[in-house]
Order: structure tokens, then sequence, then C-alpha cells
């Protein structure tokens, strides 16, 4: 393909979509956006956001110990985009998009209810990355939505509907079809080695 | 919404469907699929990648000290799944997939050339993450597809077609319909407050 060269820059893409839910020592809630979100270790279960060192929601991390990662839907994509226009020091975000928190199994965690999928963490480290904070947070539990899943227990993406960030184009996208089977689909070229 | 708990795990959506590509010492090429990827500063740019430690992409982004981050479209799922079927230790997955590789802007950097999106780095530094290691690349360069591009040097996502991997459902899917635009679609709920 012919390629053009945007220079160093951080048009990086497919993001997910997520709200980071927090709260500060007062028990105020607090709902930021991010897409700077991404497992990075198993052992144990790790999840990493990203936060400009000045953000309401890193001072609420460190303070509480606890913190939510939540999927932004195609439904609650606008509410989640306004939490995306406003600080949290300046206003309440909850009552601006309505969005409903409910408790998760830590003590101070806010969930937000009309996520699919809740990730549910405790504070584990931080690594200064210049104007940024990488903060690392244990998987303590993910909450994900019920009627998702089918008999067997797989999980149906469209009812999750988890919506893409793409940095650069500054668009929000939902996903559309399925492409193939991770560790299945790349079979086809080993049997054509062993032929 | 009504949730089930899946516990400390790992599940988590969506992440960027990714080729890793690096060179050893002899100059071989080696691509690894990974989605634990994504953007985590801009002062610098920075992307941040998360390998098990006896992968040897990290062996190889250790002696070189470059790599580069390259989305797995639609057309080339299949070839990159392959690429996380086999060890790079055993196979030429070059070979195997007949994906054609291209030099990048710094020295041995190897690109993806079917890839729409080509980030290439600078190794910066590591973080140790149980089994896991945080590999922190300095994005040196950006080479995105050129058609992808209108006059107005807008970027179509269609274009790019990135695909995202489904954790925990270990699934590939591609995007489906734009949901709004950042930092736009969230407007109405500001309006709404100061009416």
């Amino acid at each position: 393909l012919k390629k053009r060269l945007l220079g160093p820059c951080v048009t990086f893409f497919p993001q997910p979509a997520t709200l980071i839910a927090t709260r500060d020592n007062d028990g105020k809630v607090n709902l930021m956006m991010a897409s700077w979100v991404g497992i990075v270790s198993k052992t144990p279960p790790t999840i990493a956001v990203s936060l400009h060192h000045n953000r309401k929601t890193l001072a609420n991390i460190l303070d509480t110990g606890v913190f939510s990662v939540n999927t932004v839907t195609s439904q609650i994509a606008a509410a989640a985009d306004a939490c995306g226009l406003v600080s949290g020091k300046r206003a309440d975000k909850r009552l601006l998009t309505g969005l409903k928190i409910v408790p998760g199994v830590l003590e101070g965690t806010p969930l937000v209810a009309a996520s699919t999928l809740n990730v549910e963490c405790r504070y584990q480290r931080l690594v200064e990355l210049g104007d940024y904070r990488l903060v690392m947070g244990e998987i303590a539990e993910i909450h994900a939505c019920d009627r998702a899943f089918d008999d067997q227990g797989q999980g149906n993406v469209q009812v999750f509907d988890p919506l893409v960030y793409l940095g650069g184009l500054r668009e929000y996208w939902s996903l559309g079809e399925k492409q193939g089977d991770a560790y299945r689909a790349g079979l086809a070229f080993l049997d054509q080695e062993e032929a």
C-alpha cells in the first residue's frame, strides 16, 4: 500500500471507548471518557489506563484506591462523550448525563449501570510518562451483561455493543461483522505448510 | 442492566488487532499477533505493548531497539492469525503467510506493507508485570494508507478497516457504523444544562 507519513503523533486505532468511574474522598462520583485503556497482564489480571497528570480521575484513584472501567455502547455514546467535554472539577457529570451508578464488590467502587461490561479494579501502581500517568489496576471483578450470554455461556458481541474510538479521526464506531475466530482463522496457512 | 460476575479475568474488549514486527540480530523478521497494545502518552508520543517474558518479539526489541505496530485489516486477518499460532522461534512466519515487509525510517524497523497503519517505534523502557513485560515505544513515525484520505485530509475509517479483537470471546470483528464524533456527540447534554 502507498503510505503517507503523519510524523510522531498518537494516531492509532482502534481503541476502546470507555468511561472511568471514580469517587472522591467525599463519595462524589466522577466519570471520565477514556480510550487509552487496555489489558497489560494476566498474572495477576491487570488493566492499564493512561491519564493526564492533572485529571480529577487520577486524584480520585490515588485517594480511594479503586476505580472501574466501563464499556461505552451506542446507547450511551452521547452521554459518555459529554463526560469528555467537561471537567469533574467543574460539573457533576452524572447530573448532566443521567447515567445511573451502581455499587461494585469493592467498597466504594462506582459502576456505570448501563455499560455492558464493568471492570472493577484495585489501584496497583503508577508509571510516569511525560505529562501522563499510566495507572495499573488489578482486576478484582468483571460484571458482564447477563443477556449477552447464550445457554452455552458464549457471549454475543452485538449485545455487548462495545464502541471503538478512532484516535486521530475523533470518531466513535460500532462493530460490524465477525471476520474470524482467533487461533482458528490462521489454521489454513499451517495446513498449507504441512502439505 | 442485569450482570453476571466473571471473576478476576482479562475479558475486556474491544482491543486493537495488530501485528508487532521485529528483527533479530541476524536481520530475520518476526511477526507476532498482539492486542494488548495502546497509546499511553503524548509527551512524547508513546505506545505500549504487553508481551509474555519468553516471547521472541521481546528479545528482538531489546536486541535491536526498534519495532513496529501494524494494524490488521480484514484482508490479512487469516495471515495475521497464523502469526499467533506458531512461535517465531520455530517457523519463519513470513514464508508461512506471504506478508510483505518494507523498511521504515528507523534503521532496521520492519513494516507490514499490507497494513493500513504502521506505527514505527524506538524502544524506550520496560515495566515488569508478573509474567509480562510492558514495553514502551516512543513513536518515531506513523505511516498511513494514502488512499484513506480525502482532499481535506480527513481519513476514511472503512479504508483503514482496522480489526478489533474481542478478548474473552476470541473473535475478530470489523467496524460497522459511525456512532458519533468525539467532542461533539455530547454537546446536546451541555446545551440542555445551560438552557
